[in-house]
C-alpha cells in the first residue's frame, strides 16, 4: 500500500543477501520505520518481538527466514541445521497456521537446493499479497453503499504481504467508491486496532472511529453494525476459527443482535489436520501487556506506563476460539464460503 | 473499609462548616490522596472530573452537594439559589440515578431548613453505606465455596460510602471463610477495573486477576467463570439495566455459556419513572479517554500519553443498557430478587 506516497509491502527479501526488511510494527503508529534482519534468528527475534505480526505476514517472515537459514547453513550439516532452524522458527510463534506453513513448504524447498527455498520463500510471499487481493475483490460484494463494518485487531496489509484481510474488502469497497464507515474496536491489550488498523484507515482516507472493545454491542444494540469482518490466525475443518482474543465476544454479540460476522482469510490459514478447534493452540503472553502500555508522550516520546494496580497480576490469553456456528461466512481468495464448506478449501499440502 | 491500617469511608461531610472530604479516584492506585471540597461548585467540579464516581458515592456526593449550597444560599434569594444548585449539580453527569436521587431528597430538606437538610445528607450517606452491607450479607449466600467471579468496572466500596454493591457479597464471603478467585476485567477506556477495583481486592487480600475486557468469553468457554457480578446505575421498573459500557456484552455472554448474572444495588438506583431502559440517558464521554490513558513512568510520575493512531477519531459511550432478559438476578439490601420483581423494590419518594 502506499505511505507517503511510496509504495510499500509490510515485508520483503533481498534474494541475493537473504536480507529481510521489514516495516517495525511495534513503532506504529508513532513512527514509520523500516529496519532488517540478516539472519534466521533475527527474523525469529523480530516475530517474537512482533515487530512483524498477523496471520499472513507471519506465514511470509518465515518462509523468510526458514530461506536464511537455508544460506546459513554449513554445507557439511546442513540437514541437521535445516531441522534445528525450522524448530526454531515454529516455537517463536504457536497459534497462526500461516507460520507452519510457511516454514514447512520453505523447508521441504530447502532440502533440494538453496535456490529452491529462496524461490519458494518469494513464490510464498507474492502468492500471499496475491490471496489478499482476491480476498478484497470477493468480500467487496457484501459490503452495501452506506455500510457501518465493525473489525477486531488488525488483519489489514501490515498483517499480510500487502492488502490483508478482514481490510481487503474494505479497501476494494473505498476503491469501488462505496461510501462506508469503520469502527475499530482498539483491542487490548495490544491495541493493533487503534494503533495499527487506525492507521490503515487513516492513510487511506477511509472514514473511521475507534470504541473501546466494551462497545461493540452498544453499537450493535443500536442498529449501527451492519456487518463484523475479522481475520484469522487458523481455520479448523469444520471452520472454528482461532484469532485474536475479543473475536469469539464478537461473534457471540453479532449473532445476538442479527449481524453477520465474516472472518477473511487464505487458504494458508486452514489447518488440514484440525477437525475442529479443540486442537488449536493458544499462545498465553507476558503478564506484562496487560498491567503495562506504550503510548506516546506528549513531547513525542514512546514511553511503557504501568496502567494496573500495583501488585496486582494478569492473566493474558493472546487468541480464542469461535465455534463455526457464530460464523456466517468465509472471505477466502477463491470466494465466499458457508462455515461448513471450510473442509473444501483446504490446501491439501500432499497435492500443492 | 481498612486502608493503611485506618478505617475510611469513599467521602464524608464535616456537619458544621459542610465541607466534604472525599479519596481522589483520580490519582488511585498509584496515589491514596484525600481532597477537601468546600463549595457545591467545588463538588460538582469533583464529579465531572471523576474524582468521586461509582453510583452509590454520586448519590451521597451529591447529597453533600446539596447541603453544601443549602449553606451558602444568601438568605434573602435562598429559594431560587436551592433551585439553581440543583440543576447544576444535576447536570454533573446524567445516568447515575442515585445522584438525582441524592439531589433531589437533600434540596427537598433544604426547603425546610439548612438543618434539615445537612441532616439529610448525612443520613444518605449512612443509608448507601448500611445498603451496601446488606447487599454483601445477602449476596454472599450465592457465592459458592472455591467460586471464580467475574466483576466489571468498579462497583467496590470506592463505589459507594463503603462496602460497595458487586464487590460488597466478595468481601462477606472472604470474610465468611470462603475461597474465592474473582476476574477483573480491566474496563476501558478508564481502566477501573485494573486501577480501582484490583486495588480494592489487593488491600483486602482477595485473590484476583486482571484481564483484558476481550477475555470475559475466553474464560466462560473454558468454564472458568461461575458467576458475574457488576454494579448498576439506574434500573427500570421491568429490571432493564444501565451500567458502565461492557456490561451488555458480559450479560450477553455470560446467558450463551448458562452463567449467572447478577446485578447488586441498593433501592435508590432503581428508577420508578422509568418502565424499562428506552428513557435512559447515556453519557457520551470525551473521546481522549479513548485515545489517551493515564499510567505510571518507571520514575513514579503519573503521566498521560496517546494510544491511538494520530488523527483518528474516537466514540466514548460511557454506559449500556443491559436488558432485564439477560439479567439472573438483582441483589439489593432487602434480598435476591427476580428481574420480574425489580418494580416492587422501587423507593416510592412520596412515601419515604
Amino acid at each position: 500500500m502506499i505511505v507517503n506516497g511510496q509504495h510499500y509491502r509490510t515485508l520483503w527479501i533481498d534474494s541475493s543477501s537473504a536480507t529481510v526488511s521489514l516495516i517495525n510494527q511495534n513503532r506504529l503508529p508513532f513512527k514509520f520505520e523500516v529496519i532488517k534482519s540478516y539472519t534466521w534468528q533475527e527474523s525469529c527475534e523480530a516475530i517474537t518481538a512482533m515487530a512483524v505480526r498477523g496471520a499472513g505476514a507471519l506465514g511470509a517472515m518465515a518462509g523468510f527466514a526458514m530461506a536464511q537459514a537455508s544460506l546459513q547453513a554449513p554445507a557439511n550439516t546442513r540437514n541437521q541445521y535445516l531441522h534445528m532452524a525450522r524448530a526454531a522458527i515454529e516455537k517463536t510463534r504457536p497459534t497462526a497456521h500461516d507460520l507452519f506453513f510457511g516454514v514447512e513448504k520453505v523447508y521441504a524447498a530447502a532440502m533440494i537446493s538453496h535456490e529452491e527455498a529462496m524461490k519458494y520463500a518469494l513464490l510464498l510471499a507474492e502468492e500471499n499479497e496475491n490471496n489478499g487481493r482476491m480476498i478484497g475483490i470477493h468480500g467487496q460484494n457484501l459490503i452495501a453503499e452506506g455500510s457501518n463494518i465493525l473489525t477486531h485487531c488488525n488483519a489489514g496489509w501490515l498483517a499480510f504481504v500487502d492488502y490483508g484481510s478482514a481490510l481487503a474488502p474494505i479497501y476494494q469497497a473505498k476503491a469501488a467508491g462505496k461510501k462506508i464507515h469503520v469502527l475499530v474496536s482498539e483491542t487490548r491489550p495490544r491495541n493493533q486496532g487503534a494503533r495499527i488498523t487506525a492507521w490503515e484507515l487513516g492513510e487511506q482516507g477511509i472514514d473511521h472511529h475507534i470504541i473501546a472493545d466494551n462497545a461493540s454491542a452498544y453499537y450493535m444494540q443500536k442498529g449501527e453494525v451492519d456487518m463484523v469482518i475479522t481475520g484469522a490466525d487458523r481455520i479448523a475443518r469444520n471452520g472454528d476459527t482461532a484469532n485474536k482474543i475479543g473475536t469469539l465476544e464478537k461473534a457471540i454479540l453479532a449473532k445476538e443482535f442479527g449481524i453477520p460476522f465474516y472472518v477473511a482469510a487464505p487458504v494458508t490459514t486452514f489447518d488440514a489436520n484440525a477437525a475442529d478447534g479443540t486442537s488449536f493452540v493458544i499462545e498465553h503472553r507476558s503478564e506484562n501487556e496487560v498491567l503495562y502500555t506504550e503510548g506516546l508522550t506528549r513531547r513525542g516520546k514512546i514511553q511503557t506506563m504501568r496502567l494496573a494496580a500495583p501488585g496486582s497480576k494478569a492473566l493474558n490469553p493472546a487468541f480464542d476460539i469461535t465455534p463455526s456456528k457464530y460464523i456466517t461466512a468465509f472471505i477466502t481468495p477463491s470466494g465466499i464460503l458457508r462455515p461448513q464448506e471450510a473442509h473444501s478449501v483446504i490446501w491439501n499440502p500432499h497435492i500443492n
